[in-house]
């Protein structure tokens, strides 16, 4: 559609990645301990993961979503202890 | 309602934390250089932030969003250079 609107291209992928389920979590042990120091009660499980950004060059959101889970396979998760899911959004 | 349904006794808070725009985020520009190292071409931008799970003893999800951000504000989260945003799920 050439003229008043722009179509996006880029498209944002967020992958998020968490220790898979009875993975020892430090982080989020840590977490859960210091939100008791601070007086919070009822904090029954905390778990810590990290969350990736990526803007891709990319207008298929199915093209963006395999290739972002071919990244977070190859280099954002390490699939022995984190399991990982992606979301597409436009950017 | 006792008997044959169990209300679900935690709630399931999901808080993200992102750099703030305009902050360096040294482990995000780590990553899209790994990423081009690879050979994946067209990553326009990564940010890298965290993602906290955090089960909590509360059933109504609007006093587990204040709690949460609460939390958030006080720990989790260095407001200063850093974004954050809550998502409340059942648990």
């Amino acid at each position: 559609m050439p003229g008043n609107t722009a179509a996006p291209k880029t498209l944002r992928a967020r992958v998020t990645v968490m220790p898979k389920p009875g993975v020892l979590d430090p982080q989020g042990k840590a977490i859960a301990h210091a939100l008791g120091n601070l007086g919070y009660a009822g904090v029954e499980e905390v778990r810590a993961g990290k969350v990736i950004e990526l803007d891709l060059h990319e207008t298929d959101p199915a093209k963006a979503q395999t290739l972002a889970e071919d990244m977070a396979r190859k280099l954002l998760a390490n699939t022995v202890i984190e399991s990982f899911r992606v979301e597409i959004a436009g950017a």
